[in-house]
């Protein structure tokens, strides 16, 4: 049998038959809770002599006002766009806001501050699967939350795009439209948003029996020279490809840029599609197809459950994914798929 | 006469007949002070029975490693590669970042994070005219470095780019290049930046007898949208402009976007110029023709003071002025002006 102090409100909400967040709500006084269930919850505390966490009380009562928040290279305008979001939302509820950059170590750093009370709790929005310290961080009662890449089986809040359905679409449109050489654009694996890119864009290919050639497939870092290199080489192939997915926006835009290099005409004589829908990407002189990730959506979501496991550090760790669209601009056809 | 707590380092360096910064590094312990000067310092110091101010000790012990770092918006992407330059700096010194946007109040935030002893000191790179909470803070003692933007009569470091002959080269060039009907976008006068590119400007045009018409100058806020709008109402005019110049990068490229919008082809029916030299200014696709600043080293320098200013708040304010360029590219005729 568990000893007194390390009953939770999940073992009474067991007891009493209820699910969690009604004990939590009971528990902290919060209204909407009927009247039976509130007394079969508040029996079951007594009878398990629940006494609050003395941690977890603490932790509700010392904040001191600051989230921490880890981006990506600033370079992808992605992140800036996150941070920008991150800013707006958390400053209008008067919290700081402290900035890491993975590229110097950002994540340690991170986990680091909050095990130093220097910031109440950290957003995420560049975590890998090499990230041990996330695992240990979570394990100490750490409040972090994951927007955008998620990582599979950490047991924390986790918001992201439908990657692999937004990649599918775009494998579909180049099929519906007869693209018959399709090249790929990709960066690192360890990002979760470019590893369910890449699985349901070749899947489709796949099924449709026009797998990507790997002379036509291309795996590099993140950046817009790295698109722009990469693009270069594809269209001086003997026998350039005619529609290219890129898995990021900064890799498409890069993309477009050797592309006016080299005096290919897009869309004419080849497609490009990004993948974020970066505000620029919308500008008339890039007039960029891409698929469209909800950025406010997200970083609203990952505020609210940072703030909700901050109040009560005990709720069920949930994961929220958003579905995504393609935006069809200049860079292809501009021809939607017609509805079937 | 000076009460004996009041000696400062400049009083030494006065009773010495040396520098002050050779006063602060002899005192601090530092080498580089030849043999006679230090001991010229040491006697000055003893007769004036100097003793370094507590405060002055307690902040180069007390530090929390943190710096904090003021921005505009951050849709600007001058603002975003400032961040990003910052992260790089400051982060490689093991210093974390706390970063505020000016559109949250983050100037005042900033300030109070001082008073509070959550960050060392703060480097502001989009301060205004408007800030009477700048002149008490410096006055209270705190450390405040003004990149970018800057404040006439302030007594802090400031470090700024040229934008007065920046933006002189840019009416030379449109003059030179014998453009007739001379348009101008811009923002708030509130920034420096703005005031000096405008002053700069208007006064080439003036002295050449070519002074902008009225209805061919447009005051907007500071966004892709804003510039692309005023290009547009540029353009639906009976007797359009020949050449745009707009007081920054962003401006310039939502001016590119109404162009491409219209059907007027850059640069043959109107050049455009910007300021700033954003990173996405030299991609093949924007090819826009502007004016450098020189990020990285308005950063490097204002990193550089801050933390000289730390290790000894009794340093004179200096200001440093870099030089600009003007790059030019596919928004204009990509003709320099001949050397004479």
């Amino acid at each position: 049998m568990k000893s007194k102090s390390n009953i939770t409100s999940h073992d009474i909400a067991r007891a009493a038959g209820v699910s969690q967040a009604t004990v939590s709500r009971v528990l902290r006084g919060l209204g909407n809770v009927n009247g039976d269930t509130k007394a079969k919850v508040l029996s079951a505390a007594k009878a398990l002599n629940y006494r609050p966490n003395a941690i977890a009380s603490a932790m509700r009562t010392s904040r001191i006002g600051v989230i921490g928040v880890v981006v990506a290279r600033l370079s992808n305008p992605l992140y800036t766009e996150f941070l920008r979001a991150l800013h707006e939302t958390l400053g209008g509820k008067n919290l700081r806001v402290v900035v890491w950059d993975t590229d110097g170590g950002g994540e340690v750093a991170a986990i680091d501050a909050i095990q130093q009370s220097l910031v109440d709790g950290v957003i995420f929005t560049a975590a890998t699967h090499k990230s041990p310290v996330l695992d240990e961080a979570i394990k100490a009662g750490s409040a972090l939350v994951l927007i955008n890449r998620t990582v599979d089986g950490l047991a924390c809040d986790q918001v992201s795009s439908d990657n692999t359905v937004g990649a599918q679409r775009v494998a579909e449109y180049f099929l519906h439209h007869e693209r018959r050489r399709i090249g790929f654009i990709t960066g690192s694996q360890e990002a979760s948003t470019i590893r369910d890119r890449e699985r349901g864009f070749l899947e489709v290919l796949e099924r449709a029996n026009s797998p990507i050639e790997p002379s036509l497939m291309r795996r590099v870092t993140f950046s817009h020279q790295s698109g722009r290199d990469a693009m270069r080489s594809l269209l001086e192939l003997a026998d350039p490809p005619d529609a290219v997915f890129c898995t990021n926006d900064l890799l498409a835009l890069g993309a477009l840029d050797a592309a006016v290099d080299l005096g290919c005409s897009i869309p004419e004589q080849c497609w490009v599609v990004g993948f974020d829908d970066v505000e620029m990407a919308s500008w008339s002189t890039l007039s960029l197809t891409t698929v469209r990730q909800p950025t406010a959506a997200l970083v609203e979501d990952g505020v609210r459950l940072l703030l909700a496991r901050l109040d009560d550090p005990e709720i069920e760790p949930r994961e929220i994914i958003h579905p995504v669209e393609l935006m069809i601009r200049n860079s292809t056809g501009r021809q939607r798929i017609k509805s079937s």
